[in-house]
């Protein structure tokens, strides 16, 4: 599973601007990150998406329940749900091959979590240490707090972190299972063992590589 | 693997239309129905969907891979690619759970594909019987061919087709796997095989489901 940090703060304390440039920086690092932005408010405005007469409007409004617009260099996914999606699930359906997923918003989520402080917003933390899973701020204030306290635009501080903490420790993860939309944790020697086994039983299948990268199996009852 | 029929024909002869009269009976019918739009002239305007301040169009200009923003009602999704994605690597990575796709372009490609006609912009056929793998015509006029020929408002004939033909006969795969982005196909037996085997192997571990109903595994290498 991609490693996930939600960037959460109050309102107008700077959440997409410090994404920004920790994505730009992560980028330049030579990293492939996904973003999630949590929208409560608005719903989306799908019809000004297609320029070619919103025919993917059409399709959504006729009541498809995902539509896709391909381009040439961009992919653009709708779909319709029925309530609001969590992160992980979010993660599993759509979000692999990344090395870092950075959130905005879903405070309410127990996911690691960044907050950005912008005294002239307000200086008070949204987060609790303890009850909150805060693991840095970001503020133009010192808190006393045995978590790193980075400056507001020093992207490459907090990207430094984040490669340190979050990216570099999940590459050794080589299995992952989920059942019924549910993650399963698999401890290094059960992990290696279901690996090498459905790697045994797919080796000398028709069509399958020499030495095959990714392998992807789902089983519906 | 959710099955594709591609809807295909000459500019203006009315794919969209159709798309729309078909997904909108297919779900009156209880279906989970999805489309995908080839769009190979313009690129996605993605700077309006987001009314919140465009924050979505702003991760993404910084340089995030894939943005998601997820809403109460939709999931959004954007994903930047290097290539135009194919029906197959799309339907992958991005439609499982449904009972069938429903393209809009893609002549190209090797699906099953519907042609519509309609006289008024141009009577001959885009695609050849024998070289397109064209299943089905929807026109106002009649082809002396030995495939289906529907009528062009005859959205519940279509569906009956698609319902036959496709949708039913897709329901006993209960196994996919996918090596390296292409799909392995397993016959009756070894998909079996390789299905208890792997239930076998994840029954007895810690947090698995009494019966479980979907099972996703995925290995790197």
């Amino acid at each position: 599973m991609v490693p996930v940090v939600s960037i959460v703060g109050k309102k107008n304390s700077g959440k997409t601007k410090l994404i920004e440039g920790v994505v730009s920086e992560l980028k330049r690092r030579g990293y492939a990150v996904g973003t999630i932005k949590h929208s409560v408010h608005h719903d989306i405005q799908l019809k000004n998406v297609d320029s070619e007469g919103t025919d993917t409007y059409r399709h959504y409004s006729a009541g498809a329940d995902t539509v896709v617009l391909a381009g040439k260099q961009m992919l653009a996914l709708f779909k319709r749900i029925e309530k609001p999606k969590t992160i992980d699930q979010i993660r599993m359906a759509y979000l692999s091959g990344l090395d870092i997923i950075l959130t905005e918003g879903f405070k309410q989520e127990d996911k690691p979590k960044i907050e950005i402080v912008r005294t002239e917003v307000d200086e008070e933390l949204l987060c609790s240490r303890s009850e909150d899973n805060l693991v840095a701020i970001v503020s133009d204030k010192k808190f006393e707090l045995d978590i790193p306290c980075f400056e507001l635009n020093d992207y490459a501080k907090v990207s430094d972190f984040l490669e340190k903490e979050f990216i570099k420790e999940d590459k050794a993860k080589e299995i992952g299972l989920v059942v019924d939309h549910k993650e399963i944790p698999l401890k290094g020697f059960i992990g290696g063992l279901i690996k090498e086994a459905i790697l045994g039983m797919i080796n000398s299948l028709h069509g399958i590589p020499e030495n095959p990268q990714n392998i992807e199996i789902k089983i519906r009852r």
